[in-house]
């Protein structure tokens, strides 16, 4: 699906048209382009105190610059107009976002660095200030996943084309945390190795049926089948995802063990040895996990084993507001604590949980640098919006992975009463 | 400490005078020997099927023998008096526990196979009945873990002395779940496996500091200090445990690198590169996980790992009744969900969780093994009533760890920003 020039999927376009709007008419341009006031300086330096004193440099539209408290700024952003400032200290990381996208707030030398020193959970939630009271109300409640909702959400994100994600993720278009053994490996062998080593955990015999809840682009399907012999039924709801991973498995000649079907994790059917959900939790909110425990309950059978692999958080806090409402609407990363209401009413046992948040920075940092490569083409399909978006949004990303507010568990499960269980992790590092 | 005959730990004297008691004077030996009533029939043929009918076959005073329904019974349980039968009816596993242990219950046949089969989560749990109302009014919450209240609950167990310990634990005095890379190893090598295992995954240097809260008899201690280097200090309440340590520790030759301070885990004072506490979580109550986190959160340094072992479950439940009275009292197993208590609010990150509920049955294996090899020693260090009493604490625990309604976890965490963190879990398994 290539889209034209300036048709971003990101629903930018009214802040860019206040933007253009508040460029003309004489009050407005006198409004904003007269010389900061000492209390929004003021305000400015009290907003950088309260996420936590980064070491950046602030400079205003009138040169004004503020300097961070006895360090080095690793980056300097500029804010180019006196809208942008007051937006910036109401909606905080929403703002941000939108603002870096529509490019009236720009960042030179190390943003990823400058994001890591405010991704820490603590500071933004120690102090008590007008500005944890304008954090805790900027914060949107995430969209109820409803049937209809989900496919809504998803579809926002993963349909936006197999053409662009094809020019930054890898060649089996993987979009969740790689594995490195060592972390000099390329993202191409790393996704390998995550898929080995899922495989490992779930202790895959030739034979096994596998259901897969939430399968991307199909990769590890298909991987599944023909490395472990295995036959494979998985869901997703994305209509452009489940288009290709049925193609690939025709091309790859595996579509007789292998099943895609374009439909919803709660309408599975069937009996199953294994259940894997990799990198779809996040998308389905707290309030649908009871939900999934009683579908894994259902169709795994007794001596059956499962695992989820999901971004998480040690201690519970919603996406940015920035992120939920321009990148992943409906998503929520949970702790470990939420995850429990999978397992505890199904009486389902876990094994095995591994936080492999390292391992996402690294991961998003290949793509990143991928993406890098290819914005002219990016820029092609959609425009240069939708370019300085994504790019915040993975920088982002490794920001809190690398600061620790995000999180990566791989959970390993089994009915309660399975004995059949491993006896070791041995299994895994062979 | 050697114990006359009849001196038993337990507190069962009221229950055996009462048995005395009751069998002088006319009426209640008339009432007490009369042929059991139909409806007393009944009611035991309903408790038995309210704790899941397990295959046993239940023979009263008279001769009347309740069947399993359509399986060959593994074990004849003998109710050998009305009274017994009433209170098993009415307090269920605590008469139970009390009634076998004075030998008014006797069971022949497979006993870790029938309480296996009472031992499931579900089972007591499923139905609506009278039964199900009494299980749960004779449930006791467990005692207030004041620093007072804990010193008497651990006295009670591990203060019973060490002569008596020292006949069925391994050579090193370790009374925690041992790690068996393969099951058939001996209880000695597995207990030294399980501390290998421990060290490996807190990575312990030369050098490192190490504080060890709730330390037993003091062995991993050692180990740690005599194989990895390390110096450790070590907290225990129990007083004949940090006796036997601190003399330990001065005959290896290892008391400048290991100090046993017989001091509650919420005095612990200093800076550490490593927090470990195996078996402690139990007896410490879940009202003071958040003061064991800020207990951890202000003794770890921040590049710091810490590690906690301890009894589980899949779903919240308290310890069965008659355990929590007669062998530990004020213990409580948790729940993964109940432990982020610890972690969440010091944000402290999890690493990884390991469930090792098969070594806990095994390791209990071993234990009963050699403790009924001791019999006639402990029967003279306590009494009979004393053995029978651990014997079905032992079994019951073995039942408890195969059928499901127990689990082992290990949990490594580190500070939520430490990402000196091991990049795989490689390490473990050299």
């Amino acid at each position: 699906m290539i889209r034209k020039n300036g048709s971003t999927p990101l629903n930018l376009s009214a802040v860019s048209g206040r933007l253009v709007g508040s460029r003309h008419g004489p009050i407005a341009e006198r409004w904003s382009s007269s010389a900061s006031w000492s209390w929004e300086r003021a305000g400015l330096k009290n907003f950088l105190a309260f996420v936590g004193s980064p070491p950046i440099q602030v400079r205003l539209w009138d040169g004004h610059v503020a300097e961070p408290d006895a360090t080095v700024p690793i980056a300097t952003v500029d804010i180019t107009c006196r809208a942008t400032l007051w937006r910036l200290l109401i909606w905080q990381s929403a703002a941000f976002g939108d603002e870096y996208s529509i490019g009236r707030i720009r960042v030179d030398g190390d943003l990823i660095g400058a994001l890591t020193a405010i991704a820490q959970d603590t500071n933004v939630t120690t102090k008590s200030t007008v500005y944890k009271w304008l954090y805790k109300m900027t914060q949107r409640p995430p969209r109820l996943n409803s049937l209809q909702g989900s496919r809504r959400n998803i579809q926002h994100h993963y349909d936006i084309g197999n053409d662009f994600y094809r020019l930054w993720l890898d060649r089996e278009m993987q979009y969740t945390c790689a594995y490195f053994p060592t972390p000099d490996l390329s993202i191409e062998q790393a996704q390998q190795e995550k898929m080995h080593h899922v495989c490992r955990k779930l202790q895959l015999k030739p034979g096994d049926r596998v259901v897969e809840a939430g399968c991307g682009w199909g990769s590890l399907a298909r991987f599944m089948a023909s490395n472990y012999g295995v036959n494979v039924t998985a869901y997703n709801i994305s209509k452009e995802q489940i288009k290709f991973a049925t193609e690939s498995a025709v091309r790859e000649g595996l579509s007789d063990r292998v099943t895609y079907v374009e439909d919803d994790y709660r309408n599975i059917k069937g009996d199953f040895d294994v259940f894997v959900s990799i990198g779809m939790l996040e998308h389905i909110g707290v309030w649908n996990y009871k939900t999934l425990g009683e579908v894994i309950g259902r169709c795994l059978r007794p001596g059956g084993r499962g695992m989820i692999h999901t971004i998480g958080r040690n201690k519970p806090r919603p996406l940015s507001a920035w992120i939920a409402r321009r990148i992943f609407p409906g998503a929520y990363p949970p702790t470990l604590r939420q995850m429990m209401d999978i397992f505890e009413p199904t009486n389902l046992s876990v094994l095995d949980v591994e936080n492999l948040r390292p391992h996402y920075a690294k991961t998003l940092e290949h793509w990143l640098q991928r993406f890098d490569r290819s914005e002219s083409e990016i820029t092609e399909i959609f425009d240069e919006y939708f370019v300085r978006a994504w790019r915040l949004y993975l920088s982002g990303s490794i920001a809190a992975f690398r600061g620790g507010s995000l999180q990566l568990f791989q959970v390993v499960f089994a009915h309660g009463a399975n004995n059949d269980v491993p006896w070791t992790r041995q299994h895994i590092y062979p």
